[in-house]
């Protein structure tokens, strides 16, 4: 029985050329990639995650200086937090007389929420 | 009519000192609010969110060369978000031969996503 050696020769693939055509693609676009990561980020700190936990349940009712007292942290570090869950759109407030009073948007979280579950 | 003009005297409040008493508190521990905000901290990139997007329709089933066409982005960068969505324990690969298959980890996940809603 005669075996043909007579092999192809081997070709060395491009650098960062793939080795196989991808089967699967993400389904999030990506600028609801961008939102959502957004928000996920905003909620990447345990004080954010608590905050977000009582002004859900108070909506509208929190001032700042009952937001205070429930952690070890200055007012400057509680502003600080507060920014940033407003900057992505998680949370806003209203202003009365001196204080300001804390709800939460609810669009942002479902839309996280949503893609999660 | 006579007005009673002896006021109490008024007393400011130490600093750091809260004007009422919090009626509010977060309902999820800081252990809990610290597991969350670990698993969010890993979503908070577009990337990320997208690698996670793919990951759940094809769990076990996707070799990281047909992640790295999907992505913009180079094989280090790529190693990079892998390694923090493992280090947050949101997956977890198998290696085989030369290649290494990525799936999610759903306990991380559900976690977020059963305080979000």
């Amino acid at each position: 029985m005669s075996v043909d050696l007579e092999l192809a020769p081997k070709h060395k693939r491009p650098a960062g050329e793939a080795c196989c055509q991808p089967l699967v693609f993400p389904e999030v676009s990506s600028e609801t990639a961008t939102r959502l990561a957004q928000v996920a980020k905003a909620l990447g700190d345990p004080v954010r995650v608590q905050l977000i936990d009582v002004l859900r349940r108070h909506a509208g009712k929190v001032c700042v200086c009952e937001l205070q007292p429930l952690f070890e942290i200055s007012q400057p570090t509680l502003s600080h937090h507060l920014k940033k869950l407003r900057d992505a759109g998680l949370v806003d407030c209203e202003r009365r007389g001196l204080w300001a009073y804390y709800y939460v948007l609810p669009d942002a979280v479902d839309e996280l929420s949503v893609w999660l579950t």
